[in-house]
């Protein structure tokens, strides 16, 4: 691996947006429609699911132009969900990444359509991968799974189970649940498809896909001790919101520095899964670094 | 074709129904989101459009079992559409065929995921068809004329179209413009469902469009009529509605007579296609009859 994951990143993160932007263009929809899901794909942010797919086809020494129409899937399905997770009847946010959120430009029910339809276009261009990049059995795979990542048993799920568990006390596995469904999934499957598309035997998959669900755990642990410790200015959100709103979090269970003992065990359980693939996995390792001392 | 329209039609909707409810069944999701799903799914409607995949698979003298994955995927599209439309935000619809929308029972947020989940499950869906029915080709050309009918350029582009023309009048083009897409491309993908499946030709596939396309126009300049002379006690909303909220409708922008006579020629055009494909479409052709002459 000649680059730094800072290059690797900033290459396929330009490559990701100018994908997706120019999708979104070539449909042939209301121009209000477009706008409003251009708005929020183009509101930035680390893009941290297509890169661990462009980072586990790097692991295969596989080129990673072959993920981007699943990697552009994958973050459109990300955005929708921030869409509709900020409307009023959910988070009711007015801002996200400093800028107002979608329903506060377009309206409402625009918001929801914008998310409806980056759904429905994800499946779309999963199956509209190249020939050349993905045989039909393996673009089916990916559709299964994505599926499963993204509805019932994965992220919306675990958008339920969160809602249901709000200003309760939890206990960790039920807390554990819900992260491992309302983020964990998605952030997995980035991992499983990068492996679906590479080839990957089944142990390998096991291997990556438990290292992918300790990185969405420390992902997660991280995020709860940011909103506690951070600096509200690169986090985006008032210091100790969650525990205005009475939410549970790793660190009310678990106290901060049981929260933090978490963080670097789920790290390094995640490395070690890593390790045992043989894989060339450079980027993954850092990439899960970088997660575990993030800052915002 | 043995059967009656009649029966045909109640033994698909009884197979249809019973499918829809044993798939959400075994879905490892929290209770309430499942229940959700259930209750918009199990709320009866014509199932006009699973009815138009299987009428169109009998056509080629093939097992409708084949389309069952596809149908209950199509059924879900269009139910998930229903709950978003009757959003408070949106229709704000207190009640859908006599009983309180999703919204009313569930609260808006779990309404909105429920129509999530329900979307997203629909294409698991079509790639879990069995082996046997259908090639991995088959599912994705499928999964990407699903997603063009149900997405941005289709339903949810014409529900936005639809938004934007309210409370404006508006010319005969642009009322198609949205009927052909916010009804109409979910009632083609019946039909294209249906044809994709049983390997029918372009040219065939060509005239089983065109024939859609024709039907989803009478179907909806049937609804506008039924509007004004319809029962309210059959069409389950106030007679005259569209008037009060000042909505161009096809009596509106054609005259009463106007209208019925587009609706004649539409349903005249629907046949002439579907008789040119030499196709054994007894059940399509009295679908077609159906739905020009229902009462609601």
């Amino acid at each position: 691996m000649g680059e730094s994951l800072q290059a690797f990143s900033q290459h396929h993160k330009t490559l990701l947006e100018e994908k997706m932007a120019s999708f979104v263009e070539r449909l042939e929809s209301p121009a209000v429609l477009k706008e409003a899901m251009q708005y929020s794909l183009s509101a930035g942010g680390k893009r941290i699911r297509p890169l661990l797919l462009f980072a586990t086809l790097a692991a295969y020494g596989q080129e990673t132009i072959k993920g981007l129409n699943s990697a552009c899937a994958l973050e459109m399905v990300h955005t929708y969900s921030l869409i509709h997770d900020d409307l009023p009847s959910m988070d009711d946010d007015d801002l996200r990444r400093g800028k107002p959120t979608n329903h506060k430009v377009y309206g409402e029910a625009n918001a929801i359509l914008a998310g409806d339809a980056l759904l429905t276009f994800s499946f779309q261009l999963i199956a509209e991968t190249d020939e050349a990049f993905a045989s039909p059995e393996a673009k089916l795979a990916l559709i299964k799974e994505f599926a499963q990542s993204a509805g019932a048993e994965g992220m919306v799920g675990g958008q339920v189970a969160d809602m249901l568990g709000e200003k309760k006390t939890l206990t960790l596995p039920e807390l554990e649940y819900i992260h491992v469904h309302k983020t964990g999934k998605l952030l997995s499957f980035g991992v499983m498809a990068g492996a679906i598309l590479a080839g990957a035997s089944d142990k390998e998959k096991q291997l990556l896909l438990e290292f992918s669900t300790h990185l969405g755990l420390a992902f997660q642990i991280r995020d709860d001790i940011l909103d506690l410790e951070g600096s509200e200015e690169l986090i985006g959100k008032p210091v100790g919101s969650d525990e205005v709103n009475a939410k549970s979090t790793y660190p009310s269970i678990l106290t901060m520095n049981g929260a933090k003992a978490a963080l670097d065990e789920h790290t390094q359980l995640a490395k070690e899964k890593l390790a045992k693939t043989g894989l060339n996995t450079y980027y993954l390792e850092k990439i899960t670094d970088m997660l575990a001392e993030r800052n915002h």
